[in-house]
């Protein structure tokens, strides 16, 4: 997935994302939303807001979890989970 | 999933769940964790804890994401995010 069709879940309020995400599904159909340690709670309530509300038509395609090694200011390395969403918006360019 | 086979994430200590995870897979190969809400990340780490620690055989067969509304004392309703994890481990029954 190139990193412009992704979304990034950070520190913002939830909606903030789930806007980004609306508008990524303008411009492509194949989007994913990224997200690391306890943020990853709130990239799955965008995933499902947006998919209930914003874009009926979006359907969860894959899950992956991974486990990423940060290093820290300190030089230190720390071990933090993390999550990418691959959705796909059914009907996309069949005029539907 | 039959739910003796779940293990469900909550506000205990992330590797109070770990260790819930391993003894499961002692009696099943096939085993899923579940987790609502902003246990959501601590299941993602569970899940990363227990494959990369503990059950290196122990594979994500796959990950679902849904929506459940909850009635609260109140007698509202809220919708919460959840996810179950499904986990499989390779090699159960074969000797290995």
């Amino acid at each position: 997935m190139p990193s412009e069709n992704t979304v990034f879940i950070g520190k913002k309020e939830t909606m903030q994302y789930v806007l980004a995400l609306v508008a990524q599904f303008h411009s492509s159909s194949e989007v994913s939303v990224k997200a690391r340690g306890k943020n990853i709670s709130r990239a799955v309530d965008v995933v499902e807001i947006t998919r209930n509300r914003y874009v009926p038509d979006a359907k969860v395609r894959t899950i992956e979890i991974s486990t990423e090694k940060l290093t820290g200011e300190d030089g230190k390395t720390a071990n933090v989970s993390s999550i990418e969403i691959f959705l796909t918006k059914e009907g996309a360019g069949a005029g539907a």
